[in-house]
């Protein structure tokens, strides 16, 4: 069926979202070792002059500086050029682009390729360049310093500000330290438990790291189909997923102009991008899966690899005996490139070209330090397929996977679903942690029931706030679109805010020291009633203060001692206020007295008070 | 400070939203038993005529009838007028209307009261009148059969279809029954472990049960301010809430006309209605907490027993003791009845007068069998104050008052945080269980972090799944306004389906026979792609649709084996349907040649395939 969207576009890329966030400006910082790194952060003013800034994780890139000049076709800076320069990679002439890396698009409507020009690298056969391979043979790369730096500032200002105020939380057996060093996300790279994915050819780079001991970091996924959307749009989606709060970013385009498309993204992109290499292998086999093969994909993985894509999708844990295992499921193969897989071999009966050549596959991805997110093809895509044998046979291939991986030097995640309700998920954590060897798990989800099309982000934002608190290193999120049709800008924003909630509601559940400092200035200010520092605090400014701006919309409203919902008479936080420094006068003279009262207190029973004389 | 707000208005209310919901309609059925009684569900036919409708409980009452002829004025018919009057209540005169029970306001701004007219009833001392009485003297209710039959057919019709699919789950020591029997009902209500909050007065009402061992139950807020909102607004608020699920709804005016407006409420109410007399009380005493007795309280007690409200919040577990014990919180006292009451015992140095008189307060509402929901006054407002000596000093007091209220005939629940990190939550359910001697919980999400305003639902969407699970028996739901304004329309909406998400959720996860029927038609639906049964399967059909229709607006993408998020090559569910009656035949192959394969198999080294011939 071909369909013809009057939405396609074959315009390129002119211009994104910029400018700071309301409320906050962008700053950059550098590590005392390396004071010619930038490291950015998102800092948000107070209007109380007495209270130090909140400085938050920032992974939206230059796009939200004051005054950020932005020239798509240039790029973005290129902050890793002298790191990658030193490591002596080869340079590369690179793969001669294709007719069907495009889909074969006619030329009028082919989307002319990000002009923007790179140097391509590839490392050497027995050369080190993966994170993984330096983390092992003890070195700390530029990229660790930068991401722990990353991770870190935040927690220093949580110390600071943390006085009598420790973090409590249970991080079922997680081991998230005081304070991260180097080195820390060095030893975390090299156990396996955390991956830093950053392709030696993705150079404008922001490096951040993913793991259960780090904060929870969320992805969001963009893309066109055959259907819909053209390049801008996923440009734009890209900058306003990271905008918004997205730590990576997928595209998982599978219409036209994917390459082209492609180099638009990685040349404008802050965060590391992942891709599902099968579906452009598909598209360039005329959408087929029989006609797949692994010439066909090996040479996508080199295209991809070169073009700097940080993370690939493999489902190499779809095996032919697994098929068998979803004939009884509800919904079947949910995951399309699972079910590409589970096609191509039931088809020809035989076994996963992707797990024979999984050696192969490493090999080429360790030369441009390509991680692995180890696909779950076989995740459940309802309730009633929650935890099944299919499932849980193919987690345990990924297990043996992740080792060959790692054996040839390469980094690891393992995604998750998907489907299962609340009582089923820690099971999937636990089993995940135990097959895998502790490699950074990375979920979809879950959806915590099936009933709710159009809230999907809510239906899934439970069980992703639960898994991560569990240990789940990334949280994929899922649009209020989710099974009815592609998210919108909206839609992008709202998978993303209610993701970095359950990311940030999982933080917090595990104790991490720096997560409660961010909850307790916006609770203070709320307290305080200064209006504007609890929307400049909150996730998303902009909404907070036009819903405020609904009811009591002027200025004298956003320093008034009341709100909307009950009234000057009626506001709980003013009456509280007005007590609170005859409690505290109470309490002080309690203490003051507290040797001599104590007998007489006994005395009368123990009440706690004594009438007023 | 005065607030003149053009949107009050005073004209009494004309019309509310009816109708069926899409794709569904209103049946009525019996209990064998009863062949009189009435008891509604919602109806969803499938397009797959081989496939048997399914029925959901349906909270919304005579509004969502086809065709449904409403008529404010005369309110709903009153269902229970038969029951009630034959337990042999005294007809009363009623207590007269005062000026100061619609805050004194002038003539040109009162809103007429409701002039339905309705006997009034009393029982008389010693003579049993509450649900909790008469099932502790083994005495099964029309109420009971009526509640246990809603919460039932449902469950006959899971059990119909549940054949080799039993529903799993975790139910932390709960006991729910393959089967809710009316004395199943009496049994549960005679523990105290569930309530059937039914007014005598409140004839309108479809009766429901609330407990740990029934369906998790969800409560929408609605109410005016001092600063927005009149009478016509709250009653399509009420109607408009239940249509999507809201099981019970309290008022929480604080306003002008709050005698009025309720009036209009009850009578046309399908649920029970709940409200918290102080805020009255306070209006009552122009809004100054210290000028608040036990007289003006106990006549606005008698006020809104008379007038039908079915359970009443009490924060008579605020006692002077505790309030120093809020002195170093981040937010102090956040409930409007809890900063209330201590402002009052703080400014006299006194007990609360709700614990003094907590007797006679039992005695007046045993009178009209209103149900307790003690509530929590000293709820945690931030993450910081979450579970501290406050909060859990509270919940003691309120199992010493459940026991109290218990001896004297009341039902009773217990209300909950509030702001609670996920670590946490489950603290709160096991001590409120054992506080309060498994009386039900009824909680305000709880809130997972505090740093979303604008996303509240969502903060305690997550929370209120997981305290749901836990054991929690009713969800209070949390809009997106909430901390920023008066929820409008949309929000009440959003915010009733967030919650019934919740509810769902913990339902599934509890292992509720029933819940999972629902999902997996949907599910089913989704596979078997029947997009107008997907729709109108889920929570909110008109949204999903509307969501489809955004890319594929043409009704031949209704019945497309494919959707906008993989267009037509990339369906994983189109693949896997191709796949299935393939890998079906191959099942049932393997199983007839099971016996004579096994040694083969062993042989070729367990090999699960073997390559085709």
């Amino acid at each position: 069926m071909n369909i013809q969207n009057p939405k396609t576009k074959i315009a390129a890329p002119q211009s994104v979202t910029t400018g700071p966030i309301a409320g906050s400006r962008k700053v950059y910082a550098a590590p005392a070792s390396h004071p010619e790194m930038r490291v950015p952060f998102r800092e948000i003013a107070l209007s109380d002059a007495s209270l130090a800034p909140i400085r938050v994780y920032d992974p939206s890139g230059p796009y939200t500086e004051d005054g950020a000049s932005i020239d798509l076709k240039q790029g973005l800076p290129t902050l890793r050029e002298d790191w990658i320069a030193a490591r002596g990679f080869g340079a590369i002439e690179g793969r001669a682009v294709k007719p069907e890396d495009n889909g074969n698009v006619s030329a009028d409507r082919l989307v002319a390729p990000c002009p923007a020009e790179r140097k391509l690298r590839r490392s050497a056969d027995g050369q080190r360049v993966t994170q993984y391979e330096f983390a092992k043979a003890g070195i700390v790369t530029e990229e660790m310093v930068y991401a722990a730096f990353r991770e870190n500032l935040a927690r220093e200002k949580a110390l600071e500000g943390a006085a009598g105020r420790r973090a409590d939380g249970e991080d079922f057996g997680a081991a998230i330290p005081e304070f991260v060093t180097p080195e820390f996300v060095r030893d975390e790279i090299a156990l396996g438990r955390a991956i830093l994915p950053a392709n030696i050819n993705h150079l404008e780079l922001e490096p951040m790291v993913i793991g259960r001991n780090f904060l929870v970091k969320v992805n969001a996924n963009i893309g066109n189909s055959a259907v819909t959307s053209g390049a801008a749009e996923e440009v734009e989606k890209l900058v306003w997923a990271t905008r918004w709060g997205a730590d990576t970013v997928m595209d998982l385009s599978t219409g036209r102009n994917i390459h082209n498309i492609r180099s638009w993204i990685l040349r404008n992109s802050p965060v590391p991008i992942g891709t599902v290499p099968i579906y452009q292998a598909l598209e360039k086999v005329d959408g087929d899966p029989l006609k797949l093969d692994w010439e066909v994909f090996k040479d996508t993985l080199i295209e991809q690899a070169e073009q700097g894509v940080d993370y690939f999708t493999i489902h190499a844990g779809v095996r032919l005996a697994h098929v068998p295992l979803t004939a009884s499921r509800v919904t079947g193969i949910v995951s399309r490139g699972g079910s590409i897989m589970a096609r191509w071999c039931l088809a020809g009966h035989r076994e996963s070209f992707l797990y024979e050549h999984f050696g192969d596959i490493c090999d080429i991805m360790r030369r441009y330090d390509v991680s692995f997110s180890l696909g779950d093809g076989l995740r459940p895509g309802s309730i009633a397929d929650a935890n099944d044998a299919a499932q849980f046979a193919e987690l345990e291939t990924l297990g043996e996977l992740t080792k060959i991986a790692w054996d040839r030097g390469c980094q690891v995640m393992i995604e998750g679903p998907g489907h299962v309700p609340m009582h089923k998920i820690k099971q999937n954590m636990d089993k995940q942690l135990a097959a895998c060897g502790e490699a950074p798990f990375y979920t979809l989800g879950p959806l915590t029931t099936d009933i709710a099309p159009g809230y999907d982000h809510i239906t899934s934002g439970i069980g992703a706030a639960m898994i991560g608190w569990f240990g789940t290193a990334m949280l994929c999120y899922v649009t209020p679109k989710e099974h009815l049709g592609l998210p919108n800008r909206d839609d992008v924003k709202t998978g993303v805010i209610t993701y970095r909630i359950a990311a940030h509601a999982a933080d917090l559940a595990k104790g991490h020291p720096a997560a409660k400092v961010r909850d307790d200035a916006l609770s203070q200010a709320r307290f305080d009633f200064r209006w504007e520092d609890q929307f400049n605090l909150s996730l998303d400014p902009d909404t907070a203060r036009a819903y405020h701006d609904e009811t009591l919309p002027k200025d004298v409203h956003k320093v008034a001692h009341f709100c909307s919902m009950c009234g000057p008479k009626f506001c709980s936080m003013k009456i509280t206020q007005d007590l609170r420094d005859e409690v505290r006068a109470m309490e002080e003279a309690a203490r003051q007295g507290m040797a001599e009262k104590s007998r007489e207190f006994l005395e009368q029973g123990g009440a706690l008070y004594v009438p007023a004389e």
